[in-house]
């Protein structure tokens, strides 16, 4: 079976389960970390390299205060949760902003858990905004050095994106890396994560072809 | 009916439908000419502002030099189909390089055909990378200074996207403009366009929420 080497996971729809079961939307995020490690566990199992993670976004910061701080809480325990699994760790967003949760800081450069291997990337506080600002550096349209100047330089090029939750757009998920990247829809919420919904989704990426826009 | 202000078309499947249908690769392009005025005129008639065509890329300039040549006459021609209808045509992609056909040059900048109207787009040897390359002016991470200062900055964020073709991937199709998009695929090769595949996706958009990552 054809691996990709680099999925990004859209964990979308947690709020719509949360009312869907009889819960306020914030509540929600929580029931996304198990699944969160599942899909950590499976990738892991099958040989993935890396993995990267949309935690949450400058645009949602706009919600409410009360679901903000669910969403940046579930994103604490999630690396919490990653401490204790063989991977390296990479948390990618404005920190400088307080929006950004302080128990991350230190993930801001990469670090390695148990023996590590597997790269897991969080995007905490990204913005595609945030992302592109460096390019005022940038002094050639050459793809090495865009990929140099963009700020989550340290994550590579993605080859399969699933996102969760039916919705079909990237909602300014890594622009750059994601440019060549094919796109998977689980149209299930991201609380109801199960393994045969990402094996469909390797199923799905092995048919497709390799051409980079060639 | 909630009616796009802006649609992104990405004609893909031309080759694989030429090869289908006993011909080689190359031909397949001129088939897909009567397929997007036949899509323009449906745009004007319900009343979408705003039309971009993914003609063809600098990843694409690597193909063949026969296929080169075919897509290149292809995207000639269907600017001189649209020059009888009442359109605003812009040309964005690389002009600086020969792969940019020269009897397009004089629509770099927006003109107007008949009584104008709908704003018609069309990628012709458009690199994401020479979009985003004037980069290097912008000064900030502020969202509307790097819309001013990408290459397309003539064309509006993009509403919804369909490809035709069934690969579910940008494909380097304006990175900045469809951060936001709503993507929908038609499994059909783009020669085997019909009217019933436009409206469905737009049935499709119509039950889509908009958040803008919000």
């Amino acid at each position: 079976m054809r691996i990709p080497k680099h999925i990004g996971v859209i964990p979308d729809g947690n709020r719509r389960w949360s009312l869907l079961n009889g819960m306020s939307k914030e509540k929600g995020y929580s029931w996304g970390l198990a699944p969160g490690l599942m899909l950590f566990k499976l990738c892991q199992k099958i040989g993935v390299k890396e993995l990267t993670f949309y935690g949450f976004t400058t645009d949602n910061t706009k919600r409410p205060k009360i679901q903000r701080e669910a969403f940046s809480k579930a994103c604490v325990e999630a690396v919490e949760m990653l401490s204790h699994e063989n991977a390296e760790l990479l948390v990618v967003g404005n920190y400088d902003s307080p929006m950004f949760p302080k128990e991350l800081l230190n993930y801001t450069t990469r670090k390695a858990f148990g023996k590590g291997g597997t790269k897991v990337n969080f995007l905490v506080n990204y913005g595609w905004e945030w992302d592109l600002g460096n390019l005022i550096e940038n002094k050639s349209t050459n793809r090495k050095t865009i990929n140099n100047y963009i700020k989550s330089n340290d994550i590579s090029r993605v080859d399969l994106i699933i996102r969760w939750g039916g919705r079909r757009r990237l909602s300014g998920f890594l622009p750059i890396q994601s440019i060549y990247s094919d796109f998977y829809v689980v149209d299930k919420y991201w609380p109801d994560f199960n393994q045969d919904q990402f094996y469909e989704a390797l199923k799905w990426y092995e048919t497709q072809d390799i051409t980079l826009g060639g």
